[in-house]
């Protein structure tokens, strides 16, 4: 029997790579060569454990690109379009299970009985490994023809989710003033769509100058230094803001203390999305009368549809010309180095790591 | 093996009573005894052949509510509710695809992939018949306690169809005046929910009187006859709505004319819906500058998400006891009077018809 | 010169009763003899200066309602309907600016120019008083046939503030459960709003149990009371609203701790709507994760509209038939007394007091 | 007393210049020297007298772009932003009444006492002149910094009309397919807003090829000849937007049989937003059940809000260096020469033309 690697995560900090079965597409699935697998943050909350107890052993990834090895009874992607294999497609790592509350009255995800991961024994949707297996549900999308793996792959699932959080709060206005709090992939994602869809001012915030020059070189107008004073960052905003202030804040921090900062930052009638905060566990004083003077919206958001992952897709590859993209992702690794990919994410020395199962083990 | 009757339309205007096999559901399916089929207007145009070629021979029914026989492997219902057999249960008759661009670029219905029947020799959900087999993924939702089965199939499918339209333009708002063309299902459903939306004026178009005292019973402020002149009835309407006339106007007439009047009654700023014209086939003069000049919307909608089913038998099952619903029921039918059922909607002699499986058919 | 009697507040909690002079309406204004002049909560906190400084001296009252006693050249209100001396008009107390970037970029309220009040030596449209003299742009609308002004004025700025609201975070929906923390006149005007929207479950909090069978009166469809523990407050809140929670939730006890506990009540995917803050100063610990894994969004709202005010007037002369809404006014005082009218509402004695300038005061 | 130029329509089709008195700002108003003073297609229509009877004689032109000369009693535009004499600014040319239907209970453009033109006699914003007056409540706002006023005069009144018309059917989505019918100055403003928006594919339809340049040098992705057949458009359209068809579609043409083209254009779900139709005046066969079947929307829209002035005004700004805006104005006249600017729109010969008051006549 035809077998595939995977970095299986056997228990917390215990990775393993082992040799698992490549199975047959179930009907309405499919079976995938990896091409990339996305290293994204919540990786490493897995791998440390702190987000949570999971269904050891499991197959780490979630992110993924590969090609059609096999289909299961469809030729079409779950968008309608034809699909043969040797296709390159881009997957959504959940699948809806369309019977809950969430997904038959409120119309909204996550759903109650979404599944995140499948034990290493079984058929496996993981993408760090040779083969993803593609389970009926699980929608998949065929990249456009010339669209470049590595620029779709680049945003990893910060990309779709930025998506969903603006479906949330209303879309980017054109012309208008965004903050963008963090500028891992969540923020430079909320930076390239927060220009692709007209803001006029796109400010960013974070510590790190290397990463506001990715911003830059993704669209963002402005930057802001951490190392300045709370005061100082809110002058330098107002002062391209104008008096009225920012009429959108993205967090994208993962970061306890900018939940305040943001909520004082949102101008008159602004809005206010939480895109970033799965690691930051905790609360932060917050005025509710700030909220009704200044009339403005939190709106927390957390995982995308379908529709933004095929938007997210799409957006890559229209985009994949004009801005820098693929290089984004600055780190390959074999599927072997797992954890010197997960090290590498968790002590930020990359700004997008990718499993490339054609890469052999650094020596 | 156990069968069970059904009204198998062999092809157009021949109707026959067959016994079919009674099949075990499917996982994530269900076998449902019926209680109540409703007899829709529809049904109608399928049978006469109107409503285009169908995948012959097929059985009739796609209103239903039933008892559970059995369920496929789920111990919930579509919405996460817990069921068991001998639950009442409604659903909706079409499922999604879940993998077409309606589905999961647009998160629209109805999807390119829907299916409405299937051949009558097949496991069946067609609900003029004993028993029906909901296949997996067709959205079935347990009745609250106390919900009265006629109340809930009195406006049939009509209902689901309004609220999926006012989700398609906007809904109600407090205090506005609706105009509803046709007091027929579709037309009182927007009555029904106009009213319990808050609107302050809502105002039945129809040509029969005794339709109109029914709408006036579901909550319809005002009725205007048919058998006035335009002038008049435009009149009649904006006596009532004043000067810059109605904010909402609903198409339920499912007659051409109606179009051309529907934008000519809509007040400035304000939203047109066509829900009724399914039966109604060509064009009418329509001035693009009217549709400028007075900021109009003109929607057109379709094919409800389970969402609307479920939102429907929720509605009916909290009005049941101040409107009067369940007597809108003025007809019920054996299985073998299939063709009497259908040949009483098509003549207009009835509210609501239902198929009863109980009922012997009249000698 | 023809003069009426005010009450000024000259200083905080020095209240005086003058007699000013009738001033002819400007052009675009309106002199208006008061009927009745709502006390609302907030005239306590301006009284005691907890509202801050004003520009005093300032005659009290922004809620009322009068017959015009005469035009400043127009004969229309400000919704275009005819009026002329004698009608009953009821009016907004902030005029827009419309020349600021709240009026003619955002198209919100509050403007960053309103005026709320003007000083008590000058034309004023303070409504403790004979006469309210409208500046031009302040505006008004004639009650609709029949209205009774009690029933209009029986919730005072409360019923606009909560339309405000609603259109704020989204209009109630048809069906779903709403949870109002708080039934002073800002809580009862959410329940009214709500279950004329089309609410099913409608669960009022509050300590006193005489507000919440008024609540029941008005809608509510069940109350919880403040001093259950906040344990038990919840499980009866989810014992109606079902496992996925209340889809809405509305602030309106102006009470700092309901703050923390309606994120906590808000259902998954709901919305947290805050209207009753403006008393309460401080912070409260929020959980931004809460708000993302929730999917939930908390909007602030302040200011109505003008279309508010009207859409609150014409929503309670629809019901004053149905519900009890002028018996909200429990207590009716002379000019001379409004220190005792405001004493009463302080001491939450009253559902709703009026100054009624047809009074003589108390002796 | 100072006077200044201005081209007066005595009656249809007879232009005079005259000498007007320059009068001083009303209070809250201003004093403006015209820079430029665009010629719109409705001029045309106005001139003629197609457009029907107006309070002749007027002062022609109703877009424009002048330096303060004189303030009326503010120092800040209608934004708040602080202005002074020599400031270039740029206006709406409808003041809102703020006291009718549409003003004060449905928040919508154009109201009910909008108006247009002032008799020439009288102080007037006519803008083919040396000096506007601009009463009190018309809405100027300041260019910002920097800001080319021939970029911000290029588009005229189309622009605004343009962002107020996707305000009406929703905003243009990331990534969509969007089809604009005609390449005069409305189909440009689409072209430009909808490409900044983030549409990927923005499809123009016109005659005349050079107009289809200008609309790629905008952005249109593609162009289609209305010289090919209605059936080989509808291919072209479709290769480029896939099977489910263009998601919104843009009447920006003002010719009739643009009409049921438009609708047969428009993709499942899609919306179809008519913005130009002010000059064709007359009927087209619509087909009811092909809006229902396909599930679409036709949004009527018309007069822009003060908001889409100062919207589009920054959009030009922000633009200007990016897309050949200030090369639009491909023609500039002496205000004696109107009537050969009206020509010159009139048939064709120009994109943009503009009257400027420092040019002397031709001779």
């Amino acid at each position: 029997m035809a077998t595939g690697r995977a970095t299986v995560l056997v228990e917390p900090n215990k990775l393993e790579t082992w040799d698992v079965p490549v199975v047959e597409p179930e009907h309405g699935g499919a079976l995938v060569r990896i091409v990339l697998g996305g290293v994204c943050g919540s990786d490493v909350h897995i791998t440390t454990g702190q987000a949570g107890v999971m269904p050891f052993p499991i197959i780490l990834g979630h992110e993924g690109i590969g090609r059609i090895e096999k289909l299961g009874g469809f030729d079409t992607d779950y968008a309608g379009v034809p699909v043969k294999p040797g296709d390159l497609v881009y997957w959504s790592p959940i699948s809806a299970c369309h019977r809950c509350h969430s997904c038959n009255v409120l119309d909204e995800t996550p759903c109650e009985n979404s599944r995140f991961f499948e034990d290493a024994s079984k058929p496996n949707w993981g993408s760090y490994a040779d083969f993803a297996w593609l389970p009926n549900g699980l929608a998949f999308f065929k990249l456009p023809d010339g669209a470049d793996p590595l620029a779709v792959a680049a945003l990893g699932c910060a990309l779709p989710t930025v998506l969903r959080g603006f479906d949330r709060c209303g879309p980017v206005r054109l012309g208008e003033t965004v903050v963008v709090q963090g500028a891992g992939p969540v923020g430079l994602s909320a930076v390239l769509v927060a220009k692709q869809a007209g803001a006029r001012d796109v400010i960013v915030i974070d510590g790190i100058e290397s990463k506001l020059e990715v911003a830059r070189s993704l669209g963002a107008t402005a930057t802001v230094l951490l190392s300045d004073s709370p005061e100082e960052r809110r002058r330098q905003i107002y002062d391209i803001a104008g008096p009225s202030g920012p009429s959108l804040v993205v967090e994208a921090a993962g970061f306890l203390p900018a939940f305040p900062e943001g909520v004082d930052l949102t101008g008159i009638h602004g809005r206010y999305v939480i895109l970033g905060l799965w690691g930051a566990i905790g609360t932060q004083p917050i005025s509710p009368r700030d909220m009704t003077t200044k009339n403005i919206t939190i709106a927390g958001a957390t995982f995308p549809k379908p529709k933004h992952y095929h938007g997210a897709m799409h957006l890559a590859a229209q985009l994949q010309d004009k801005v820098p993209l693929a290089s984004l992702v600055t780190h390959r690794y074999a599927i072997e180095d797992a954890d010197k990919a997960l090290d590498a994410v968790h002590h930020g020395k990359v700004i997008k790591a990718v499993i490339d199962p054609e890469l052999s083990p650094a020596s």
